[in-house]
């Protein structure tokens, strides 16, 4: 892929199924030049063969020093160490950002690092796949998704709007902008719970099972189980202040759903059946 | 739609979203003429008219008298009524089946019923949808579904060779067959949990939501969430001796995750998320 422009420059640090995928979707924003890094050189190479980035480095200092925008693409916990390294070596007037799962923890972190006269507005795409990786990258991974926008005290105004036009540049749909807080209280119920409850009930299965007996309801409340542990590990205790109370009142309901079945209360069973699924179409149509 | 043949008459009892599905979804087996029952004569109208049947009566006996393949499709608690009320009219040499999602309860109420001379067969298609009724039966509901052939004391080995047939003729692809005993254990599982974990994540959803946080998860998790509360609130009580098991672990399995984020131990949730994707993996390859 031959350089666009010269003008801006767009960095990812960190090549996997995320970061990739918003290499390729991004082409083309800003004009922009794409410069990428990756720890595993392989996929430095592999990125720029394949397009996804004009030129990818093993070291992140090479993208992070050049970028305007920089988007850190990798695990939160590798975050401040890379901030640390390079702060003084990033551009004057740069923006950045990172795709993590959870905000509160991570800001907490940074905040302190940022150095004057560079921007900070974190973003959070509501999409993915079961498998990782820059081999799974696509350009339509974010196309009709969810996509939220959490800025920190010290983000500017012209930074929300940076990362406002570059979801609707890699096609998001549905977007919403609020506190790193109030994100991952919501992120909570709507991602973590979910995946939750999907490993849950991966735990026991009957050993003897047999896939005549399966139809599209184990296939869908069970789909998110194959998980990635140490990346979801890492965000569900990042988290767990916002989980715990979640997880809990979950298992307090399908204890009134048990209670009802124990009892062999049918209006009892109803009502709680009849909320569920209203509550769902309430849901559906937002 | 002009009837075929005289000699094969297939009944279907119950023209709702299943019974019709399993209509249309018959034609041309062994050359039967299709006979309906509904009570609603609008449905019976528009099933005549639509072609799902040759003819549709809002008397279920008049088609007990004539069939000799006889599909209860209808809640289970009308079937032992319908029993009792028709078993001296129906066909010597008459096949009889239901397509309810809980067996051993309604054995147990309908086997005293059954005349000498007729045969009995259970089956399971393990296919459905969130809206149901005539308006949204289709022939291919049933298309690459499994499908669960449970044989009772009485039933005889032709009998189950039909089921085995029709299974085929409507499409279904996993077939398996058991026992009503360990058909109601297998379901408390694969489909009556997994109703349960769906309803119980949509009890207490977060009121503020905004279709920016949701992605796949939360759709796939929580899409039988939406559920038909009086068809459920029967068939879940009815297998709760199984249910209840099933569901104590997945609360204790939800337990050990929860500990694991209040301990904020990386190795416990770690390892639970390992198995859980193991377990899922394991269980696609089936």
């Amino acid at each position: 892929m031959k350089r666009q422009h010269d003008d801006y420059t767009v960095g990812i640090i960190g090549l996997g199924l995320m970061g990739a995928s918003m290499a390729y979707a991004l082409r083309g924003f800003r004009q922009a030049t794409l410069l990428g890094a990756d720890t595993d050189a392989l996929v430095c190479r592999r990125a720029e063969a394949a397009g996804a980035v004009h030129r990818a480095f093993t070291d992140p200092m090479e993208v992070m020093e050049r970028a305007d925008l920089l988007l850190f693409c990798v695990y939160a916990h590798h975050i401040p160490g890379l901030l640390q390294a390079g702060a003084a070596r990033l551009k004057p007037g740069a923006l950045l950002g990172d795709i993590c799962g959870v905000k509160a923890p991570l800001y907490a972190k940074i905040a302190p690092l940022l150095p004057e006269g560079v921007d900070y507005v974190g973003v959070h795409p509501m999409a993915g796949k079961e498998r990782d990786g820059f081999e799974n990258a696509e350009a339509g991974l974010y196309r009709n998704s969810g996509f939220i926008i959490t800025a920190l005290p010290c983000s500017s105004a012209e930074g929300v709007e940076t990362m406002r036009a570059l979801a609707s540049h890699i096609g998001a749909t549905r977007l919403s902008v609020c506190s790193p807080e109030e994100h991952d209280a919501m992120i909570a119920y709507t991602s973590d719970l979910m995946h939750i409850a999907a490993a849950g009930l991966c735990l026991h299965p009957k050993a003897e099972m047999n896939p005549a007996f399966t139809a599209g309801a184990f296939r869908d409340c069970t789909r998110v189980a194959d998980i990635n542990a140490d990346a979801w590990t890492e965000l569900l205790l990042d988290n767990r202040s916002h989980i715990t109370g979640c997880l809990a009142q979950y298992m307090a309901d399908l204890g009134d759903i048990k209670a009802a079945l124990e009892q062999n209360s049918a209006p009892a069973l109803r009502s709680l059946l009849h909320k569920a699924g209203e509550n769902k179409r309430e849901l559906l149509h937002k």
